[in-house]
């Protein structure tokens, strides 16, 4: 019988395995097509068949899981890593139990099957995560975004209250609109319906539009920026540092030896 | 008794002190709350609650920025700073008295306390100080775009005077309608409309948008540009800049030891 | 009695200086205002005085331009400058007589004196002259633009020539049709329109819609790298380039000594 | 009577001729026009005279093709540049006999004669291929677009089965639907109706255009970055480093010299 170590090379032998990779994708990519298959109108035969072939992708997703957790000396090393997690609570989500007529939960839950695409690739977790980075430096954009669409909402909610079309009825609704404006679509149409309750209140809309766009521009050139910044540090440890370093180190040498010629 | 600087160090204390920031920040999005929530209908019992908090909150604005203004020895130089003035000017705005019937204007004001959320924040401040920057920057380019505009609203009015929409009946009108092209809203609608009248209006219309589009590109580009020189610059005064120093330093010692050599 | 050469000299002094140059834009600025309040309803009093004030500006007009040829020693050397071409061609057309019962021609040629702020204003000449340095980069991208629309026009026509809307009854309104499309104004109502007749064309609005987008980047960013590089140049000149030339003549200068001495 | 090589030479030369080039893009644009007059009501003359015209240009076509393939020595030689294929394939589509009464596929294959165009103008050519170039580096991006819109997708179909306006039928009217909420098109009222089935669907809105927005500036800023590396590589080559070789080299000489001079 082979140890537990053993046990989890050989486990970490097939899971590195391109083959097993590959195959893991296309149980991902299958189980995607499956449950776009199942938006459409099916003959209940076919209902089962996708019911049936369900159960089996959750339990190689189950099987996959297992054994990766396996390769890990302690369980909590696994949890450790945020990947980990998310594939985690995806496979456990999946395998809420549903019946076969189809109850919306259940089809809501099995679709995020189709973010593992993310962890299997690693070019889109790197995507990903340099979009958390950039999202820390836009972070404050958005505070301001937010207290830009707050003051403008209360603003909207106390001139336009009597709207026939509602849309200025409370906070909640207000901020919903304003995204709407933000979009452009249809803003005409409600600057319309606010100038026949106050003729000037275009200075409402125009102002908004010009301070969201130019918020909104200016988060899209800090992340540039940003990205940019990053960028030029790694560069500049590179090339042109490197000869200019060893130029210092060869003048060094050869102010010694001028000053030992000028002793001896 | 304590003197005067005595008082203005311990109020600086106070002031710069973590938990009476975060107790600042608190009351803000506190009040920003009270005022949400106050755009929903309420039981008067509800809004009377809202009305004594709000109250509270006021003259709580009222003493931290009395407390801020005793900590600088001259009035006056208190008033130096644009933040300063901006802070003061919101909660001078809040005083005025609001009866408890909700008259429009003094939720209006209220609403401006929202604001001193961008001064309790420094990053907040850090970014509309660079918008501020930009905006030198792009001044000319609103100029043009503004010239455009004008050019179009006149020449809307001219062509399209008896346009049944009567939305090119006077420049003011002309120059809100363009904005609506320039947001491509119901844009085709108008020029539908105007195509009725002149056939080729198209032209008019096609030639705003390029024209106006190339405009707000170049400003965007021009925007990018000038944040990146001035990173640049920063920059260009650290690492390399360093060195090559550092080398030509060097250099001029070897010479001056070998020219001594030469002599001797 | 002055000779020419004093007069021009005179002339010359007259149009650099600062307060002539504000009396023309003040000129310039009062002018488009005159052309804006035209457009509202009036009293025929007041249609008269911005008659009467329209000739005088005008002649103002004739003269300043009167006065800059004159400063030049030869009339061909003053339509060697584009800019000074603009101007006249600006002046001689709002010579066209209108008379006072408002034709629209007039009335349009009359608002192109507004662009006669761009030559007063150094800034925005710049701007311009940018522009169209970048429109150059662009040209190709253009063209490209242009032959994705026809092709798309023509396929339009074959395709949906019996849709109801007549908006793909021949290559010319196709392309305005596709215009439309690309600023995302109602495309979906066309789409669906067209899917009535093809239920697969929405393949031909999607596909065009990602072609044109993906084409409209590539020149953002075609402008955004050329811009770039034109800055790069320049500086590229600058802090280094002069520091490390000036590193490699001591260096020549310490090479020479060092010779001398083995020499010697 | 001239060798192969001869004759190969002969054609060689004409192909290259400046005047031959310009011969065959006008070629080009008079066929593009051809296709375009071909869309508007024609007198059946005026279709004989195209039809005609139509024939000829498909044999100018034919001719030089062919001559471009005799001037390779070997024709699996001609076949191993894409643009050649391309070119190719536009000429052996065309060939297809189209009758006079206007078959639609004969049309719509004719046009993509104007796509060699871009073969003829070597500005173009780079364009499509940098195009390309980019188009690698946001593969992975659009993989992660195409996840986003999946999973809404499917998602909508489960939320919204329901809807009048049968927009939420099956994953593919699904994906159609998603489409047209990013371009922001009417995306407000497909959200007014979603939201009398589950008056939170708001989330699903704007939670989308969110991801998606965000996934496309990444993109855009991927892209800029990707192409100013690539140029950064290509200056830095320049300039800088030949000066900071020519140092390294001259130092080395330096103290080659210093040290004999010690040896001595």
């Amino acid at each position: 019988m082979p140890t537990l170590k053993e046990l989890q090379e050989t486990l970490s032998e097939i899971i590195n395995n391109r083959y097993f990779e590959l195959f893991m994708m296309g149980i991902i990519i299958f189980s995607a097509m499956l449950i776009g298959i199942d938006t459409f109108e099916l003959k209940p035969i076919y209902q089962d068949i996708i019911f049936t072939l369900d159960h089996v992708i959750t339990i190689v997703f189950l099987i996959e899981i297992s054994m990766r957790i396996t390769t890990y000396s302690k369980i909590s090393d696994f949890f450790r890593d945020g990947w980990n997690i998310f594939d985690f609570i995806i496979v456990i989500m999946s395998l809420i139990p549903i019946d076969s007529n189809h109850s919306a939960i259940g089809r809501l839950l099995r679709i995020f099957r189709v973010l593992r695409i993310i962890t299997i690739i690693p070019e889109l977790k790197m995507i990903i995560n340099s979009l958390f980075r950039a999202s820390k430096s836009i972070g404050y954009v958005l505070i301001l975004m937010f207290v830009i669409f707050y003051i403008f909402a209360v603003v909207g909610t106390v001139l336009f209250a009597d709207a026939p079309s509602h849309l200025w009825d409370d906070i909640g609704v207000a901020l919903l609109t304003l995204f709407r404006v933000m979009t452009f679509e249809g803003w005409t149409d409600l600057m319309y319906e606010s100038m026949e309750i106050h003729p000037t209140s275009w200075i409402f809309y125009v102002s908004f539009i010009f301070l969201t766009t130019f918020t909104f521009l200016n988060m899209i050139i800090g992340i540039i920026l940003d990205s940019l910044n990053e960028e030029h540090k790694e560069q500049d440890e590179k090339e042109h540092t490197k000869i200019l370093k060893e130029l210092l180190e060869q003048n060094r040498i050869l102010i010694d030896k001028v000053e030992r010629l000028e002793r001896s």
